[in-house]
């Protein structure tokens, strides 16, 4: 790490800690300081030559505006708790598991207009003569319930305190600091306001470079409980841009009113993992219409004064998706992001139509890791090695960290760790930033969202990890930092526009009927003939979990595909088939898992081999692969894959099987799964990573040519191309 | 065991077997003889004053008769392979995975009328204009297929070899002994035969006393692969009785035709786990009235003979389902069949309308058990305890052995155990035969299937365990033995006629989408409704597994009585909310569990507690039990609950808590869960039964009154009320 050059980092930094700031600076190569919420700058600061980052709130922060415009405030449709009838006369209480210090009923806009009262026993909406509010007991009555049936409201809510300031208040116990009460730029009065503060910030603060918005006007579906705490996560939901201005607006313009059930959805709020209604994506396409355009002009105003605009993706962030259609009409330059992982990583380095993107590495400046007697370097060691195989092959402009710099300063080992993370960063920018990695084939992820949702699959709240999806999300993880192409597919997608050519693996991961593995469109014939002309056609189909499966067998089979993946899971209803597992592992399923420890996670119960696939039994003698030849090409079933580099490698070599490309997996190769190769042909480098703190060993293929080589601990090697 | 009485009791015997044969009888109490397929008696045996059974085949073992008569033979409706067309040209080969000398395509009837070829990737049927058979080649053509959809032929098959026989047969190596074909007693000609068979037999066996049948016409479905291995086996199916005459039959008295699908079921073949539609239950009623109709004159023929008619249950016994509504026209008077569990005890022991009923117990003397070296008593011990605890509910009237005798005769220590049975059992049926045990509580088994399957839930074929139901299968077999009052209740039954009033529980067990959970008929408002409304009235409803389930969430529930059992199942679309699992394990859940160690086999996966209810999390800390106060009832959920002791009382404990009667159990209890207690009043007996071979010591209470009690193993105490 001979290089010395400096910048693309970007610090935190306080009050009264000047002089420590300029020495981190200088040995974290840092040319940018931002503010945090809850930090102020020392302003001493602003005598360097750094660019300065201020955070900024466009919806929220303003309680004086909120307080005087009740009706700008932003809503959301909730549904009460389900409530059973056991006479008639029934009452509802609408609050019952809410935080009235977050939520408040709506009774501006009539109740029997906006609100739907709906027997969960039938799905039947129950008429608005039949039931009555009252605002002094936040409830509704019902006057001729049938006894025995369970009821729900459905109501439009005020949401009277920003979720994330709510979070941070409640965590930093901020005491009677006021809510931050967020508005909506929906209304024309807090439009106006919005635009006309950003005027008057922009010229308050000229020493200010980059606005970094934090974010634009909605936050993602954020509700707390009567405790307050978490109640309801959706970090992709569009629950919270709501309200009876946006409702008349979709009417207009997409020709149809849509139901409070369209955002209550029986209580899963369209949850991301709900295969999308067509009434859904209308509306979000509808909210990422109206949020680029007020986006827009607020970016603009940015430009006008001569500052950088910069997105945080997170919080208030609904409606800017950065993959959807709209998003590079916003203008912005860069987009900033937390970094948690290499799905994450890329998640953020893959976003189009910016001038560079962030990202945020771990630990955060926090005394949770920043506390006596921990070592901060274990998690910034992981997050650095776990991030850097996906940097291989899209690097982040830019990376930086948050929090209180004092905390961090207080630990020399991890000071002196981020300095190598700096300088290894800045060292792959300057080899790669610019070309182009080698790949060696293309793989789409196919599901309900596409690329709209790119690198998000399985995200319920950013960062958690989740019993029922981390045996998916090990899928993505793999993809982040191997040497092959993807995209994200959507079934929409190749039912109007085919599979496109240069695709050679198409992945369908996640469990039967969510939007991952895809739920009832498997019955669409149009779609399992598609896929099974282009298996056929000498490509490689993979499922992971319960690919294609509807909830119900459809015509004899649980997994629609089963035919191309030789595999099906059973329901009871097929426990008369005699089922013979005399077959030993099959040569093809033995060179795709050749030396690996495999790890099925949660794995799938009750799978069945069929059509003569090749299979392997694992574990508790459950199925756990198959593989089968499909005309000219491939399908590969894997029961569950949770990110492992095992796994990760089990991966790599089975879509290279499914896609007829074995030889070509092995030109630039190393055998030992800790080991990962990337080949930069524009600039004659090889990139040999050991992914682990241990020393490695390994046989490597680099242009076909063998060789070997001893790796140091989180050693990264780079080789010229051999001759 | 001071009682020396005979009777009770049938052994098989062999031929030059006599004086061997006269020492076991008397040693066992033998009052019957049986022959067996494959045995034959020593003529002098008949001079015994012993009753003698002969096997009697009515619709196989006459190829001379079949052989004239090939329009006779039994068919059945079976499934080609699922065969993609990668063309439009496409051919199906109606024998892959048929073994051939069980199976043949009926190309006597026309196939353009008979069969159907589907579209599996739409479910449409395929115009007979559009594809042509071909004899030769045993396949069906198609002209016009859509390349890349899945075609499966449905055919009726004439099947050339009764399945049991075929079974013993290849077992035991019979070479080139002819192969028994099935012959339909719905051919005028095979009537005319068995019938006049059957007569002529009569008279030429005077010296038998009781025909045992085995069985009557249609042999359960039962189809080899063509390695002639099992294919497809289910003990209650009825794929084996159709034919044309029997399709133009139903008909002509239902008013409506069934399809080749109605039996085919896309490759079902309406297993019992299928929620029975009406069409099936239909044809099920068709062929009860039918073979009813045909056995009962066998039957008085047997009678007018002045013998007395036994039927074996299994084998040949579709259509003569002893739970079903003409049963008791055939006027049998007796039934036999296979003891394995407390659960098949009680399915014989319960049949309703014979004069008495046989059960045969384990092991049978063959030589894979009775080997040199091997210890035959360990499994006749353990079938004698787990079959007891039945027996003490319901005694069957007579107990009996099938097999060699000749083998049994070398294990002198397993003669000795066998007598020690018998004898125990006449001392059983002398005390409590002619009375009535004493129930705490009334239970309702509700499913699919009611009466029809009383004490048959999930049996795949007869006596073999399945990793999907063992875990269901314990409450029956718990159930079999315990001091409740048992029935068994069809949805179809309480829509029509309500649940009856002396019922204190029901349960409802199984996986989703079954004909034991239910299905979709819990998406019916009424029957939600009618149960709520019964628990809220202070009864208890019991859910294990995945009760009250929809393949799909329905108005945001999977579990249908969610509110009722105070649990839910999560499908990923509810991640987004949040779950606290911080109560303590509830009181309730505490008392119900009180001691026992606790098994809940392959569980169910991503439970959430709901409305308040209190839970029990276990093992990896899944969610296992909740329970939950509904009105003035009871609803407790059970994850999974595997036959063992322990879940046994679980299940007691539970059942007594739903239905608020607690204090009732400990009246008449043993606290240690290896020892039951068992009431009867009107001998002013108690029976305290150790079921197990260790010695046990519990804590007893009867009629209240508090006393302890040590057992030897295996040991059953009889004990005076006391006053």
């Amino acid at each position: 790490m001979s290089d010395v050059r400096k910048g693309q980092v970007t610090i935190p930094s306080d009050q009264d800690f000047f002089d420590a700031t300029k020495t981190l600076i200088d040995k974290w190569g840092a040319d940018a300081i931002r503010d945090s919420d809850g930090t102020k700058l020392d302003p001493e600061l602003k005598t360097l030559s750094m660019k300065f980052y201020s955070t900024y709130f466009v919806a929220r922060g303003h309680n004086e505006f909120a307080a005087s415009h009740p009706a700008a405030v932003q809503q959301l449709y909730l549904m009460s708790e389900r409530v059973v009838a056991y006479t008639p006369t029934l009452t509802i209480g609408l609050m019952a598991g809410y935080y009235d210090q977050q939520i408040q009923p709506n009774w501006r806009d009539n109740p029997k207009t906006y609100w739907e009262v709906i027997d969960r026993t039938t799905g039947m909406v129950v008429k608005p003569a039949d039931w009555t509010v009252d605002e002094a007991s936040q409830s509704v009555q019902l006057s001729a319930a049938i006894p025995f049936h369970e009821y729900t409201v459905s109501f439009l809510a005020d949401m009277l305190w920003d979720p994330t300031e709510m979070y941070n208040h409640l965590t930093n116990n901020w005491g009677d600091k006021p809510h931050d009460i967020p508005f909506d730029v929906r209304d024309p009065a807090a439009r106006d306001f919005i635009q006309s503060y950003l005027k008057q910030w922009l010229k308050a603060n000229p020493e200010i470079d980059v606005v970094r918005f934090t974010t634009f006007f909605y936050h993602f579906t954020l509700v707390f409980d009567q405790h307050a705490r978490e109640k309801f996560v959706d970090w992709l939901g569009y629950g919270g841009t709501v309200s009876v201005a946006a409702l008349k607006a979709f009417e207009q313009i997409k020709g149809y009113r849509l139901r409070p059930e369209d955002f209550v959805d029986a209580g899963f709020y369209n949850s991301t993992f709900r295969p999308p209604t067509q009434r859904y994506l209308d509306y979000i396409d509808f909210v990422q219409r109206f949020v680029t355009d007020q986006a827009k002009i607020l970016v603009a105003m940015v430009h006008s004064a001569d500052k950088e605009a910069m997105m945080f993706l997170g919080d208030n962030w609904i409606g800017a998706e950065p993959y959807g259609p709209y998003f590079k009409e916003i203008g912005l330059d860069a987009v900033v992001g937390s970094v948690g992982s290499g799905m994450t990583l890329r998640l953020i380095a893959d976003i189009p139509g910016v001038k560079y993107t962030e990202g945020r590495f771990l630990p955060y400046f926090f005394p949770d890791v920043f506390r006596p007697g921990n070592d901060p370097v274990i998690e910034a060691r992981a997050n650095w090695l776990t991030a850097r195989r996906a940097l291989m092959r899209k690097p982040l402009d830019r990376i930086g960290y948050g929090g209180y710099l004092k905390l961090a300063a207080q630990f020399p080992h991890f000071v002196d760790y981020v300095a190598h993370v700096t300088d290894e960063f800045r060292d792959i920018s300057d080899k790669i930033a610019d070309t182009i990695p080698y790949s060696s084939l293309k793989v789409a992820v196919l599901n309900g969202w596409g690329k709209l949702r790119s690198w998000q699959s399985f995200i319920v709240a950013h960062g958690k990890r989740y019993e029922q999806t981390y045996s998916y999300e090990g899928v993505l993880e793999a993809l982040a930092g191997q040497p092959v192409d993807v995209m994200f597919l959507s079934f929409n997608d190749i039912l109007a526009t085919g599979i496109p050519a240069d695709v050679d693996v198409m992945i369908n991961v996640g469990s039967v009927g969510t939007a991952f593995s895809g739920g009832d469109i498997w019955q669409e014939p149009r779609l399992v003939t598609l896929i099974r002309q282009w298996v056929a056609a000498g490509h490689g189909f993979i499922g992971i979990g319960e690919p294609t499966a509807t909830a119900q067998p459809y015509q004899g089979r649980r997994f629609q595909l089963a035919d191309v993946l030789g595999v099906d899971q059973e329901l009871a209803f097929s426990l008369s088939t005699d089922r013979y597992w005399d077959q030993p592992m099959g040569e093809n399923i033995a060179w795709i898992t050749k030396d690996l420890t495999l790890d099925f996670g949660t794995g799938t119960p009750n799978l069945i081999a069929v059509a003569d696939a090749q299979y392997l039994r694992y574990g508790r003698e459950q199925l756990r692969m198959t593989v089968k030849d499909y005309g000219a090409g491939r399908g590969v079933y894997i029961a569950g894959l949770p990110y492992t580099l095992d796994n990760a490698r089990l991966l790599l070599r089975a879509m290279h099987y499914a896609a007829h490309k074995e030889s070509i997996l092995m030109q630039n190769y190393a055998t030992n799964p800790n080991v990962e190769v990337h080949v930069y042909p524009g600039k004659g480098l090889y990139a040999v990573l050991n992914n682990t703190h241990d020393k490695q060993n390994s046989e490597l293929f680099l242009n076909g040519k063998h060789t070997v080589v001893e790796l140091e601990p989180d050693e990264i090697r780079w080789e010229r191309e051999p001759q």
